[in-house]
């Protein structure tokens, strides 16, 4: 992994009979998504929806992390922005505005659409934490499956001083219930394996224990296992399902959530730029890490 | 049991004070519904409704199974029909479409409607397994109890290339959860009674465990006991309760639900007698008929 | 404690850093609030909401019981009116309205409101039971935190033939779920600490064990120590979270559940004004309190 | 017209360039239809919606009436039924309640899914008054034109005892606001065509006057005149349109209204097979024929 | 009329046939209506609907006005309060709470609760001019007729300092549409009878023209004909309907909307009081009433 | 008006008393707008909804039309982009995909929450036809008043290949009825100022008639008459207002309504994005401004 740096080598797109697969491919970068990286993620579950030969998309990850979020360089851009134009605050301003508005509206309410309103089942693996936007992605699968009590989901919006992503403002609610939301997302306390177990907003966990956690190596390959084992269970569960009975039931469950989800989508987007505008979840990006983010968040 | 084969005897009703009990009595036949089974289910129900005398209506069956289900008896005879009528296709499907447009929809949205517009409380003994549109009418009562981890819920529409039923579309997902109800209802995996208790869609389960499960005649009588066991902690509990103010909140927590579980009803229905139509799920009952169906589904 | 019994010693308001705290200070009484208890609560609750210095309003108790629901002196009020107006049945049925109607519709509209539209993280501390009125304002809370397993909710409505009071026939609904809702609702059954930790309605409990439980003193000191534990992890806490954040994300999950809120808030004040006005819950009220009421509800 | 008098002659079906039209083509009988007559409409719905040609289903009549609702000879049956079986009191019951159950739910609840859920512009083409069931199917489409003042909407259910069919409870409402809804539903007023333009129900009214009203022939020839003029109106419209924007854009005017649609839909077929059973509304039926109900109703 | 001014005799309530009337019986006050009056309006909405004779509830008035609105009696006793108690503001503040808190709120949300969920046909008989909270519930009936152009409706909410009441943030949105409502609502604008015909919301203008509008003995009886011309009508459209229908039909009907309606009345009643807190509207009542309020509102 | 060519001169802003003023002030162009108007438009509507001096936002424009829609200019960008890149398909579809997910999706989306999400009185000042985004955000204001019979409104998003934009699917529903919806959306035809104005979507017409329309002076001054005129008035309406309870009035309504508005509009940008994606739209801008575009929308 790694040297071709390219888009399709930092998500993967394959299809084994009933099932494309999805996988988040840079496990040294715990999977951080870039900007691109996220639409190129919505291309992608398009391209799966598209897809006539499929009924399941089964997106799952590598190493240690499903994902840690955002990637942080973006961040950098904006200092350096700030360092480059010391003199002239208008501009930066409207540089500022510019890039936020024409990058992170578009991007958030595209991702969360193109998983709101796929038509195919949507199993989650996580192999790992998943934190941030990408976490979002997980609460709006259908099927959530994880590898061990390593798991967690973490949404720091209230952390960085911006609104929730991804509509998680409705899906968390939907699914871990009203008080454990309300820690999750006003508190931006971790949700645990276990709770995510009980709660029922994990299907089944793996109890796939990497004995040493430090060994890079072992938990690559467990991972790849945790992932072999659900494709190979999922590709039997699948294969005397009617496909179209799929697609019509699903249909009929989210004709119940559809309209909040998507109500959610745009009021976020919207919010969340403007709390961007401010310039305070950037100093606050900045300020955490100076302090080795890794473990705080 | 059952020398007397008429609906009265097949579903009995009885009324012990304030209780008004429904009991599927096919213990042999594992309790399997035919479309007039189901039907007068739906009267007793509505005659269970209009009695001033009671309060709960407790719904329990017999022997191994709570319900398996449809009775198969049904594909028999399209079968015959098309064997009839080898030379005349659209007879056929004329007959086919007369059999499922004048008794699946009535049937199935009246049976429906008469669950979810119920005012008194609806008390589901799982005694056992239950399947199908039979399971459907748990997911549609209000206070449910089970015997002992042999229990499971199946909704196998999917496998059999059919839509939901009795409004599964809303009432799984208001009471297990986005992810359970996409496996059970995507992937027509039975949810057992473990989960149900720890998502507390069962509100309690008694434990009361077989010893020597083969043994027909023990299962019976440990049903039996589990029937008498609720029945008394029902009659209990409901004495000293005012059966105005139980109509009154029961009509104050249904009016935040019951406009999804009558939509649900209607899209069903139609979508439902549509898969009929095109032949589908019949061949899939053959299918699964010739291959031992009771221990594959 | 105790000896100046004014208001604002029978409820105790202090800010601590960023949290609002609201106290129930009548131990000996376990906490059972008058009239004017749930009122000056309410306007606790939007004192609390105006205070710009604060992100939390934490409400917690004393002693054994959170709250035991309504105080009963109302009642003997009601019984030495029909004494006194023994020959004037008319007069004894105007003031019984205007009590009800004048004290009863606002005090619980108001209150339910002041909850359901507050502003912050409303976190509540489970010291022990709560009943009625006062258990409802516990499930109209964001956060709850439990102290160890004597703990239970109860919501007698049918019991003493009222219907439900402070929005729950939506709230329960949302957060223990539809079976467990119905239990509670329906039956007037008690739901204890490890289902409410199991379901996720207390976000956590800090098992800390009363030894000897018939010792207030223990209970007392306990009760302060769980208090002050979770006073501690909150401020920390919230130490590094945005205010601003907190706000809108709030708003944010409120937006998908406050029509039913208030909804429901307006049909129950009205349908519970017309039960009292028919005699029934009083004479209840008296039956139980003859038969020795803190056991039984 | 007239001779050969199977369904395919009394309901036509013709593809004209992008629209598909349904002509109702009994003028002598006023286009009064039967059960079979609703259930054959509602496959050419279907029929039409799946044929990949077309972007308009144009629903047209002939003569004086667009359609006088349901066709009496089925209460004639259910008279005779009475006669025949004059001493089986259990029998009639039996074979009433069949013959509503398996015809009246399953037509009722088909042929309005099969408007609410029609993918293509629905034009009704008014040349004369609607009455009960036909006048519902008009409510559910999505363009109306009239051809003069002599067009009027009647919904007579609460006269003959029945309740609302075709989700009247809901699309009267959306369509002709509150007040007249409540007129015409709950007075079971006629609402005329001066009202029906001015609410903005007709799209537009053509004005074409029968000067000599009792002529036939004078009123047949100036119906097809009518139809022709919609027809080759909506060609040129349909003509530069894009029907994938049409399709998509129903999708998102509907999606604000379909649960309500829906959910109606259950409840009156039920409702109404619940009337039935009762005998009122056949009674009333008998009562009004014989009193020349052309002119009651 | 008026030697005896019990409310009773300010209200008048009489049965004819089928039909339940409510009568507003002071023609010299314009019908200007006190709490208590409100509240007893409240009442006899309850015994009409309790009636088991009548299907419909006829609201009508006498004289010139329909209701003026609120009497402003309560002002003067607001004012003479600030008068006495001079030195003492926390008391006057006191008083001014417990009133509103007392008075207002369970008036308000009980008479909008007897409307909203009334089980009647509603008919209100605009003879003239509706304000304010009568206003309001002329908004919440069902079918409405009006006597002549000088009708209009005014909600001066805006003017006065208040928020609106009687759920029309919701009733007009429903019936008037969004732009008409918003000038009604926010901008304070009398909607005048000619667009309460064009707009649907009035059912039928009667234009019964009163030449010498001075005169009050002319005003007072051609309202009288006006009451007595919609009672023959009604009472001949009643004799041939269901009663079991219409309740049902209405049921259906108001299915779709009563979540919004119970959702206002809650909302509405508390944001009202805190608006009479903050003594805004007080001071405004008594500055119109010193500039000739009549001619202002 | 003119020469300086600068955002802050195309769209005009300023404040007299309460009111804010927003004016199109391009009339040579019949105020056409290109992407960044509609993004600066959306920026003064934040501007004057943060402005704590004025309770109106007032919109109104110059000259002959209100907006003639989308400007052109765009579309001869992406000619220009075709032929500069002839022979790298995938650059041009790279590079179009960029431009419309970018550019596109934010802009609506924003402009149109600015509009859905505004505290202010949102006037509109109809001096004649708008079009296409510039309309949708004449149905997203609170108050329409017109000029006179020459304005129309008119959404060609099927004649373009589109979808709604600027949650029409939802407000035009809202505000027009279903009927006339359905012809405006699906076969793009104009409403005309009659039809408006009956439907009470134009508040009102002020029928001001420019007798000599080709005369560009006299239409430019009429049309400030015509704002003129407004601006006094609503400035008089609105010196007795109270500001806060216009306020907390407009919140109140709109909660009715929000949650729809919200999910159109995250519907809508995607599904929109999604059409520029395939070309269609583009080429039919082009074919359309080849066939003089101006007579024909």
């Amino acid at each position: 992994m790694g040297q071709n740096n390219s888009l399709s080598n930092r998500i993967l797109y394959q299809v084994k009979g009933k099932i494309s697969i999805i996988t988040l491919n840079q496990p040294d970068k715990l999977n951080a998504l870039g900007g691109d990286d996220y639409t190129y993620l919505a291309k992608l579950m398009e391209k799966s929806n598209k897809d006539p030969s499929t009924v399941i998309t089964l997106i799952n990850s590598s190493g240690r992390y499903f994902s840690s979020g955002a990637d942080y360089k973006f961040i950098k851009k904006y200092h350096e922005l700030i360092n480059d134009k010391k003199n002239d605050e208008k501009e930066i301003e409207r540089q500022n505005d510019r890039f936020w508005f024409n990058d992170f509206i578009p991007r958030n309410s595209y991702l969360t659409d193109c998983f709101i309103n796929h038509g195919k089942i949507i199993v989650a693996c996580l192999n790992g934490p998943a934190i941030g936007l990408s976490a979002a992605m997980v609460a709006l699968s259908d099927i959530i499956y994880s590898k061990n009590d390593d798991t967690f989901l973490l949404y720091p919006f209230t952390k960085i001083g911006l609104v929730t992503e991804g509509s998680t403002s409705y899906s968390l609610l939907l699914r871990l219930g009203l008080s454990r939301t309300n820690e999750a997302l006003l508190l931006s306390k971790p949700i645990y394996n276990k709770d995510l177990v009980s709660c029922g907003f994990v299907n089944k966990c793996y109890n796939m224990d990497d004995y040493n956690k430090k060994d890079q190596v072992e938990v690559n390959k467990s991972t790849e296992k945790f992932n072999e084992l659900i494709l190979n269970e999922l590709s039997d569960s699948v294969k005397f399902l009617n496909g179209d009975s799929i697609k019509d039931i699903k249909k009929l469950i989210n004709s119940n959530i559809r309209l909040y989800y998507n109500s959610a989508n745009s009021k976020e987007v919207i919010q969340g730029y403007k709390k961007w505008l401010t310039g305070v979840p950037q100093r606050q990006f900045i300020n955490l890490a100076n302090k080795n983010i890794k473990h705080k968040l």
